[in-house]
């Protein structure tokens, strides 16, 4: 992948069609956009056509703030949904903890190294214990705790706390509560999750536990966009390690603890670079 | 591993407490035998020894078959469970398979070049289609139909084929029938299954339908003991191998061979050479 | 991957300029040719444009035999290194093997079951061992001993068995002889041969001897074209298995067996279905 | 792995012979000891026995100050190399580190985070890049310049500052500079390096360039024991990550960084938990 500094980014599904290459190619060359990356994939069954185009604004003619209006003509022909994007755009992650802080600080640390190129305005975390990270990062902390009771009035809180700062992504970094169905529709299909399990095995609480119960060989951490359906949406990706009867319940959260740091700074830093086009309940990963 | 022309093997299970290595090993020494490989685990959560111990039968006092008469005092001491197995001894495996041959052809190309160290007498198929295979590696090949009308006839058939054979572990290699409690209690964890899929997701039939419409970015294969509740054996080996959206259904079938083969013909290895502990619904494989 | 019955793949490699990806998509779309897959790749570095692009011919309006004609203008302009291959198009493989015959014996699984589009018109062996596999495969087995001292009449040999048969690709399934300048030269980047070490380590003779001398912890397995400096060649693929001190040098190999039929068929299979741009001494798989 | 607050860890090599298992199991149960782990390895080529035996000090008799002295007819009678360790005591380790902080800051989150039972006294650092990071975990930095004039005087300034401290581990968390033998010989078998690459691939510097050279489709992170000949020491642990075309040289290093996080920190958590019998230029690992 190459990260250039200035440059487009094109998300687009359609339904398949002859000419979808060759439209959108002299569209960027015909207003002197250098492409500098183009894949594209086609779901046969669905007869869909999906496409990711990366091209140089150095040259191209169009401002981006009138993008849409150029390419309304195209779009409309083929009946395409799509997004633009512009490398230079560094979105505003806002990062959900609770006690677990092992997502949070490798989040962190890509941040600060450049891994990253996102600004993170905000963390929130149901308890206080993150506070020395946050104040080492510099990056601002609220502390919204969640109980039974007061549940919906900590999520408009929440919600309160993001709306000013124009929160493009919501990662819940082992974030321990369940979003209300409401406040998972503000944020839709712009908030990712980490669950320490291999999807669809081992849905809901405390997986680690019920992988150790079942004896598996195998543990897994899954990334994945929040739907209203627990542990059901979108999956972004996944990773397993190897595990032997050797490793207690307690080797398991450590092994765990690893690959949930890679699994999930992976499927941030896609969305990031707008690498991820969803369809149905699956994820192209344009990588 | 060393594969010693002439060893010993003991498997034993029991409560932990003090003296227990001392004991066992103590008796190996008194009786001439040379420890070769000694390995121990123990279930703290249980409070359950588990312990794989091979010695060298060259200079060692006593006969294998007046060993358990001697041994009885130790196991009964400590209230073991236990198994003895001769490495020289090549127990005799049946082979179930369906359509699908690539696990049938793995297992008998592995078993003709020295990988398996057993005998196989016997393959059952309720389809022609894996003569020519069979009578390659010069293996009897017995057809036996199943229909939902003759499923009781078929394994009661099944089981006339298997008795005089002496058989000791019955593989399923890509068998699609599902086979009967009755059945199942005749060879208790003796049966050994290949499930297509990382268990415990995709229980049942069509895991890779099931992945693909789910989106995972991996799927597994899983090796386990069969028992009478569907895919909820114990787990005795799980690989997996990463998919993309690039991959069709095709391409997970494909993938998924490559990795059922290995899962499965692990699985297999590892029962011959003893080296699969079972308890509870879990395995402790000494590798 | 789709695998269409009838489909054009066009492989590129050309200085990167603007236009090329608009030239390209809208000369397959003035002659009604329905683009299946289109990827393209990037060498910044070298400031190369490298693409694969894969349409239906269902419509398509020009015959392939007339297709470099009509090609040529964009071709020229562009500075354009180009192939072309038909998906129905069934390429002539030649196997080379010596004694071990686990890459043989998968990769004539393979090709029986349908997993690689090409046809194998010969077997050649240094050994008489591989008769029976033959055999049973119906594919012609020529037996060509060598020796220090045949060597240049055994590849004279070699090269007149092949010629008439219009081979494609020659696969060195663990052919245990070096190849010379001369032989290789004859068929440039079509011979692919599979080492048994994670290259560039251990390179040359008995690579797992070396690995067990060092004490890696994985063992790897490389497939690559053949090139006149031994194991240095454009690498396709690799993977590697973990192994610990329990393996002894026997387990290292068979561990090792697996991973290359494995990584051999990978590679086969890419070369057959032209995933393949080779490019310096590189190779970009277009997966 | 248990870990327990207060047992004691025994590695012992020797030649093999008959009654070692049973000496060492009744010397400890002669004592009261209750094994909690007892792994043994034998080299067949060389004729060695390595074992790790770990009890439970609970009711042991023998207090550890006086160890030795009880062992000592065992250890002579059968030739032992043993080394003794305490699973309580914390070892002291020291970490160097130049301007890459990535393994420094994930070493130092484990420690804080209790995955490694140790002390970390010190961070030794060339550069004064580390210092709120060193803060921030409020372990003492001391910044010791190197240059190709200074190096000797450089070592001896470190050797002064690691002497108080009775430092039992050096770790080269990617320090650039290469140890002198002097220095080395300091510590000999004590000091841990992690090499970005899959050793024996890619030995000396820019591995990460060398590998993006070559072309491989998978880099690699070996973490080894330090001796005099560069990066040949015994290695402790090796991964790899895929990677494809799509790589820049700038990917290859931030895929290796995960890398080598997980490859080093668990050749550390295995030294300080007394897993690694070190024999020849090779390592058993307990695990």
């Amino acid at each position: 992948m190459s990260r250039n500094k200035n440059s487009a980014i094109l998300l687009i599904s359609c339904p398949d069609q002859k000419g979808l290459n060759a439209a959108i190619a002299e569209f960027i060359f015909r207003n002197n956009g250098n492409i500098l990356h183009a894949d594209e994939h086609q779901d046969e069954d669905l007869g869909l056509f999906l496409m990711r185009v990366e091209w140089d604004l150095a040259d191209f003619a169009i401002p981006m703030t009138d993008f849409a209006q150029h390419f309304a003509p195209i779009a409309k022909k083929f009946g395409m949904e799509w997004s633009l994007s512009n490398s230079s755009h560094r979105p505003n992650v806002a990062l959900f903890v609770s006690k677990y802080d092992h997502c949070l600080a490798d989040l962190l640390y890509r941040h600060r190294s450049g891994e990253l190129a996102c600004e993170i305005p905000l963390v929130i975390s149901n308890h206080l214990d993150v506070q020395a990270l946050a104040d080492f990062y510099r990056i601002p902390l609220q502390v919204v705790p969640v109980t039974k009771e007061n549940k919906s009035e900590a999520e408009k809180r929440e919600l309160e706390l993001l709306a000013p700062l124009k929160i493009d992504l919501i990662v819940l970094a082992r974030y321990m509560q369940v979003l209300s169905p409401d406040f998972i529709r503000k944020y839709p299909h712009r908030i990712i999750n980490i669950h320490h399990s291999f999807l669809p095995a081992f849905v809901g609480g405390k997986p680690h536990h019920q992988a150790y119960q079942r004896g598996v060989k195998l543990i897994g951490a899954t990334s994945h966009y929040v739907t209203e359906v627990l542990d059901d949406g979108p999956i972004i990706e996944q990773d397993v390690v190897r595990i032997s009867h050797r490793d207690t319940l307690e080797d398991l959260i450590q092994k765990g603890r690893d690959l949930e740091k890679v699994v999930l700074s992976r499927a941030v830093r896609w969305h990031i670079e707008s690498r991820i086009l969803l369809y149905g309940n699956k994820t192209v990963i344009f990588d």
